[in-house]
């Protein structure tokens, strides 16, 4: 099939559950674009996207992250320089400690408030949907 | 890029919000896989998923929707026996008269309790998954 489409990958919130308040952990990326940004990558032919986010967590940020739950699809064409993607978002939990690999070149643990301005593509967006579901529980919506 | 990746698509749950309860409309297939199934299509490379959602409502079922929210999606490697898609489930609304068109030979408007079973794909399951939030709340989860 010829059809071009936008190539699917997925992001994952990871939720330090055994820390106080549940920090989030972000990457600095190794490759371009540089700076700091979820953890995430291409979903693979043949996976499903939930397995690709628990395959992607453990590459990148070194731990066992179990799915808390789907949590948004972001698609804007112009979202990532490079070319067109889309990226399901996943809420997920895990503990211990994380260690960058693979397409991370450090990682950061982070609270609310702590959160780095200027991430990489449109994750200001998404960290700022987060955080509004986790505190007041409203949904990104039309 | 050669990175294989699964096509995405989109499916919309349609409710016609001007009938009693609000019952939604499925497509009879023109193509293979026959049977009824939720309408959709794939994602175009430079669209969003809600511009895709809207756009094949338009083309299918020959009305204008409103996205209402993203519901969850669906990405199992088996799912579509002709090769890996992912489907981007939305719930929309819509006023009017559908009308069958493209890729659908005929419309139905189901209420629940009167959707056909075997639909194609994994459409019954999305189809259940659906009923249960909307009477229920409950999304679908791990």
């Amino acid at each position: 099939m010829t059809h071009r489409n936008p190539a699917p990958t997925v992001d994952i919130i990871i939720e330090l559950s055994d820390r106080l308040e549940r920090p989030i952990i972000l990457i600095e990326r190794k490759n371009t674009p540089f700076g700091w940004a979820i953890p995430g990558g291409f979903i693979d032919y043949g996976e499903s996207a939930e397995t690709a986010a628990i395959r992607e967590a453990k590459e990148e940020v070194s731990l066992d992250v179990e799915l808390v739950e789907q949590f948004q699809v972001y698609s804007e064409p112009n979202r990532d320089p490079r070319q067109h993607t889309l990226a399901i978002v996943f809420i997920a939990k895990a503990t211990g400690q994380p260690q960058a690999a693979d397409d991370a070149k450090n990682i950061g643990i982070f609270h609310s408030g702590e959160i780095p301005t200027s991430l990489c593509f449109d994750h200001d967006r998404i960290m700022k949907d987060y955080w509004r579901y986790r505190h007041y529980g409203i949904r990104p919506h039309y």
